[in-house]
């Protein structure tokens, strides 16, 4: 498995096709079975989904119409559940890699703005294609952020082990691994946080392209959480 | 980046020496830079971190000698605190990928096996490497589970790019990545769940390894935890 660290894509706008900037910049062909993993930022910028702000008590009142609901507050942080049912910091909202004085949301439907760009691709190069998008998220009782996926497209989200045997030939109980995640978390050990580089290519997985997830598949059902 | 799967190590037994089964498997010289993943279930039995039982009863007296209290229990799931730090379900002891009638549990100081097998790397072909040990957890909220480092060597654990700046001039205020966990989990993606694949090589990530940290530094203080 390779990953291939994709920049050169400059400044993001309203209204910036993402797909055909992705590919402009690439330098070689996309190949079937390729992931590309964006980080939502430039997603959310090609949508609009920016707000200017010019105070922290203003800043603070665009997070909280971000939220769903307030899970855990402590001094300036904010844990909350965004309408997509994502727990993060600050509903998502972020004024990193951004014009100073305005905030980035979460793109409104991640998983159709993955759908979108890898629809745009596969046209492109005439493959078939994964697309994952990221965002970066604390969690409990690990210190330290990973990239999680936040809109899948074209792989699946969850690999279902179970049922499944292992080398001694014992059944798998529980072994539902969130792929997508992983590949999240791979992708941002190529494109950091301060480096500018927003997409990265994840070549030589084998997934089954035909069984499209969604990220909305990794967001566990509250009734099923031990931890809300 | 790219990231090798080791396979052909076969079944490992108490007393292996894990370092000399990774090496002889390579087919290959490690490099410099290269980061060596180890899933801990072959640590654990070539440390001999391993038990016998019978009964489910049994099966479930271990795992609570194992864990250092239960956060949460439900039906089956026991969520623990091992000694460690890690929380997870059933304090790491694991019935798969063993012989049926034993239980794997995890290495007794995960971050020394890690410094151990990096060193006897190291001698071995000459390089300066990294090595992360990992296991598969849970986490609260979102479904699936990943691989995350529980043993650490040769590589810092987590990035603070606090106080550095983005492409926009901004300071990042929270950014510390926990890298080795990003590295556990990209490797996952080629050791697979019932592949018999307990390695993977990460080599082209430039990571300072004189900054040598420790799985323990991934372990969120309680204090600061506002989920136990």
């Amino acid at each position: 498995m390779e990953i291939i660290a994709v920049g050169g894509i400059g400044e993001v706008t309203h209204g910036d096709d993402v797909a055909a900037l992705i590919a402009d910049a690439l330098g070689f062909p996309l190949t079937s079975g390729d992931i590309v993993v964006v980080t939502h930022k430039i997603v959310s910028k090609a949508e609009g989904a920016l707000r200017s702000y010019s105070t922290e008590e203003e800043r603070r009142h665009i997070v909280e119409g971000e939220a769903a609901s307030v899970i855990r507050r402590r001094g300036d942080l904010t844990i909350t559940l965004t309408k997509h049912g994502f727990i993060c910091a600050n509903a998502g909202v972020d004024r990193s890699n951004t014009a100073p004085g305005t905030l980035v949301l979460l793109p409104d439907d991640p998983d159709r703005s993955a759908q979108r760009i890898r629809a745009k691709l596969e046209h492109r190069f005439s493959v078939s294609l994964g697309v994952v998008i990221t965002d970066t998220f604390g969690r409990p009782w690990r210190t330290g952020l990973t990239d999680v996926a936040i809109g899948v497209a074209g792989l699946p989200s969850i690999v279902d082990y179970r049922g499944t045997t292992d080398t001694h030939g014992n059944t798998l109980d529980v072994t539902e691994v969130a792929v997508a995640d992983e590949i999240a978390a791979a992708a941002d050990l190529v494109m950091g946080k301060a480096s500018g580089i927003p997409v990265a290519i994840v070549r030589g997985l084998t997934f089954n392209s035909a069984e499209s997830g969604r990220a909305a598949e990794l967001v566990r059902d509250p009734g099923d959480d031990l931890f809300r």
